[in-house]
């Protein structure tokens, strides 16, 4: 992962992504010059989510018993807190309009990750994370080298809040074409000292740096690359960057 | 932190920085080029403890009862054990060789931050956290402001663990001259709709896109330069990206 230097770039006139779109086309259409080795595409959730048709209108949404309560209890609305737990496997944690959950996928995160921003026109409905987003990265990354050749690397990322941060960042909820992790374990240090602990979230680390330039404001842009970047571990999935339930200290 | 796209940059040749050497008169011969407005220095901790002389002998460590019953109970050395309760107000996690505390400037982390590695020939030494991480950046700031002009911008970054995430990412432990958080809520999104809970932790994403570049294995690389970003929030300290303990959901 070491490195000369990295450029990041925006990936602006995307434009309104619809269910059934051609992601990779739009995406492939609106990049700055081609994806080469050593290049990340990074791609926000919610357009991946909208070109897989994840909406969901509230108005059809049954509410168990179950979420009605929770509802009542923290603030929210009981169709969303249905999505939301129809999302999920476990709670984590409740406050007021606060519901901590892990999500299907595993990830431990606010709201399941269910969206209600960024759908024009449509408070009704509500934005689910893609069904598998390590095979949309992969189905993603497929369309681009169609286009571009080679093997481009796509990360999807989402935005996380943190137990003991302020403020959100942006990680990597799926991934294809690059290791996710890389296990640094047993390589010296600068003094040739082994590294006992030292395995690194390289895509999380690639989704927080492309945020900087995509941002969630008016002017949010839903993808960038990450030019420049080097590696040898062999590709991981995100899944590679969820924690397994029996190391978890925080359930 | 909108932004037609970054630059970052390894600054690599800084060599081993020893206690009481001036770190901004390092960095500054080290920097390829000037640092301007939008350009942030983000430094690796290690080197700013190095220098503010936060090695301690462990053959000098009293350790207390309850060090040596937490050392024995979970296979740590019991100096070690002794130096991170030292550093810290709580013991947040325990585990077989794994102690997650609260840091006393408030970060909950593995170790306390208290490190063995890079210190060279020195197997009888661990490096502590700065005294006061901010208070460094701004020292780091003022130094480059004498050489470059400006107002220079710096993130003191280390690497921390994540409770749900496999691997680490670096954050932010100390800031100066930029928004360590940026609070985008009341902003419109791209559709019009006013954002709800959308505060950005700016200085974390910073350490984290630094970090692609620092690396922590043979070649690490002790500093790296952002260089493109814009931003309007007021400059806040990184003590602003810690969630105080009566907003914690898990201690």
């Amino acid at each position: 992962m070491m490195s000369g230097g990295l450029r990041i770039e925006p990936v602006p006139g995307v434009g309104e992504v619809r269910a059934g779109d051609d992601l990779a086309g739009l995406l492939g259409a609106a990049i700055p010059g081609p994806l080469g080795p050593g290049d990340v595409l990074v791609v926000a959730q919610k357009i991946v989510s909208k070109a897989e048709g994840r909406a969901v209108r509230l108005a059809g949404v049954s509410v168990t018993a179950e979420a009605a309560a929770l509802a009542a209890r923290i603030g929210k609305d009981p169709r969303l807190v249905q999505l939301i737990l129809s999302e999920s496997t476990a709670i984590v944690r409740t406050a007021p309009n606060l519901l901590i959950v892990r999500h299907r996928l595993g990830l431990v995160m606010a709201n399941a990750g269910v969206d209600q921003s960024n759908l024009p026109g449509e408070d009704d409905r509500a934005l689910l994370l893609p069904v598998d987003p390590d095979a949309s990265a992969a189905r993603l990354a497929a369309g681009l080298a169609a286009r571009f050749g080679g093997a481009p690397a796509v990360v999807i990322s989402d935005s996380f809040g943190r137990p003991w941060r302020m403020g959100t960042v942006n990680m990597a909820i799926g991934a294809a074409g690059l290791p996710s992790l890389i296990d640094l374990r047993g390589q010296p240090d600068r003094d040739g000292r082994i590294l006992r602990a030292s395995v690194v979230a390289f895509a999380d680390a690639i989704a927080a740096a492309a945020g900087l330039v995509m941002g969630e404001a008016a002017e949010g842009i839903p993808a960038a690359i990450v030019r420049g970047l080097t590696w040898t571990a062999p590709d991981t999935d995100a899944t590679a960057l969820v924690r397994p339930l029996d190391q978890d200290l925080f359930q």
